[in-house]
């Protein structure tokens, strides 16, 4: 595609930043946000960068009633030498065009967005949050906007990204949560759209949460939606298991999301010269594996919480205590040195953090 | 629930009414809607009747990232005596609410939901098509509207309901369609949303019948998700069989939509005498059926286009003409029925119609 320019809108009425020390997830929004339009006679049109507002669409619009959407999630760290970076955002504009593809939206210009991405969070840089624990979260977005009671896939599209400044996902912070195993409910399945980034696998996830929650657990452990046998992934995030020091996870079957922060920890786990493998595993082997005393460390992975460590599993009410029920020493480990490099403290060996502006220039 | 007044604002510009013998489907709308909001401490509020117009909303609400969202589809006709009949609309509320407990939605009062629906048809009659096959398609549908970017039930929601004035849904008209048996792509699973009208399950079902129509068919026939065996539905419709005399159609598993135009041909069938069975159908069955020359009759069933024949079955790349690839008798009959009951040429033996206005008052 032809290299097109971004243009820029600044707002003239900045909005007041909010208390570093109080902040929530995804509950406050920063001054300005990107958007891009697409018709089937422009393709991908007018990339801007303008105050942050509200979105008018006909009551018609196909994503009220058909879910053709698509989105990302990435974070923004400020370094202690006041430099912003991003952590491997090529990843999420690779992925959301794979997204695109099975939700049948036209793909688009990854490097223009990333562009964009970048341009955005340099001009709402001092939203950046800088206390431990905080970021920048990165919302990336696609809706079918043509008014259009037709099942079919939408001749226009809007493009957003919208900013967040977060603390953690969790209010517990980086503590163990508690797990329940789902047995009636099923996340997706092989020939849906488990492995896109798409609104109905989040709305078919809720009911499930909901019943988890009211019983006092965190999230949910996702079984395969064919044989409720083996293991898919937990709540919104990829899941990892240490069984007699190996450490598995499943594999990539269509169903699974294709997580970046899954990516990185084997990444990681490799370099540090350890085994992981990516390979089916089955509730009863991970039952059998804490009955023998070999379930040594359970962790959720996801850009939202980056790591998560397990602490308790409930499988038919029954629980299983993993560990001592603490943050295991590898979840430690992966969630310090993640961490760590998002925000510049440790080497960056692989190339994943992007620097897209400095705080230090300005003020 | 109290019952609630609902307040009416009406337009001060009437939009121009569309040629009624060039209607598409699902294009064009009338000059009111309903709505009505949620939150936690009020319910649902301030049921009211407004001029069509945009809904405007922050880019973090929900619904545009996690898809919690549901909706409905029913029909308004006006007999040969002017009056204005709906079809069973208090079997499209009872659904709503079904799909809203999947959802994680909070219930609407359907009495009066169903009110607002009645009122609002009342207003804008002058829109209902008369020209044959023409209706007033009635679109209520509730989204998720909290701006907030966990991953969680909304605490505020808007219902809306539309009114479009529309020809056939296929364009076509009621000649047989060719539908392709999908074996890659799942619409849903049990456990899933397949059995809720929510936008997640139409959004998945895009890329199959995008690459289904490049191949020049108009549907596809989905299997299950787990076997890819038996027969669930075709497209957005119920599917029935007529094999050997007898009319078979998929029993309800929980990944089947519970059509009401489905249950309405059951009852007239078995009105007629016929043997209607409910059952798992196996995809090597109706093969198999056909083969035999026993496979007589094949439709679907759904609002939109009440009756659609089946005339070609497309099975890896094997092509299964249906009796004589023409609209079959029990077909045509149920068409016939179902749409003259629908416009009052039929006797409403079942009490399936409900009078909402009559066109002879005003004018």
């Amino acid at each position: 595609m032809m290299k097109q320019d971004i243009r820029v809108e600044f707002t003239s009425a900045k909005k007041p930043k909010p208390d570093p020390h109080d902040l929530a997830f995804g509950r406050i929004f920063t001054d300005h946000m990107f958007v891009m339009d697409y018709d089937a006679d422009q393709g991908w049109y007018d990339p801007r960068i303008i105050p942050y507002q509200s979105i008018s669409m006909d009551p018609a619009a196909m994503v009220y009633h058909y879910g053709q959407t698509v989105f990302e999630g990435l974070k923004a760290y400020v370094t202690k030498d006041q430099e912003v970076l991003l952590f491997r955002p090529e990843k999420n504009m690779e992925r959301l065009n794979q997204s695109n593809d099975r939700l049948c939206i036209p793909l688009i210009d990854e490097e223009l967005v990333l562009e964009g991405l970048k341009q955005l969070v340099a001009i709402d840089k001092d939203w950046i949050p800088k206390a431990e624990g905080t970021s920048l979260y990165i919302r990336p977005f696609i809706i079918a906007t043509e008014p259009f009671l037709g099942v079919a896939a939408s001749h226009t599209y809007k493009l957003f990204i919208i900013l967040s400044p977060v603390g953690s996902y969790y209010k517990e912070g980086i503590k163990p949560v508690k797990i329940a195993v789902e047995n009636e409910f099923v996340r997706a399945v092989k020939g849906g759209t488990g492995n896109a980034k798409t609104a109905g696998n989040y709305a078919s996830s809720l009911k499930a949460q909901q019943v988890a929650e009211e019983k006092g657990f965190s999230q949910v452990l996702w079984l395969d939606g064919i044989e409720k046998k083996y293991i898919e992934e937990v709540g919104s995030m990829n899941i990892f298991f240490k069984i007699s020091g190996e450490i598995v996870t499943p594999e990539l079957n269509g169903s699974i999301l294709e997580g970046i922060t899954r990516n990185s920890v084997i990444t990681l786990l490799k370099h540090w010269g350890l085994t992981v493998s990516e390979r089916k595993i089955s509730i009863d082997e991970i039952i059998q594996a804490h009955r023998d005393g070999r379930l040594e460390e359970t962790f959720g992975t996801g850009t939202a919480a980056v790591i998560s460590p397990v602490g308790e599993l409930i499988w038919n009410d029954e629980s299983l205590v993993i560990g001592s029920g603490e943050t295991g020493e590898i979840s430690k480990k992966l969630y310090d040195t993640i961490t760590g490099i998002q925000k510049g403290a440790e080497a960056d060996v692989f190339g994943w953090t992007t620097e897209v502006a400095s705080l230090s220039e300005t003020k």
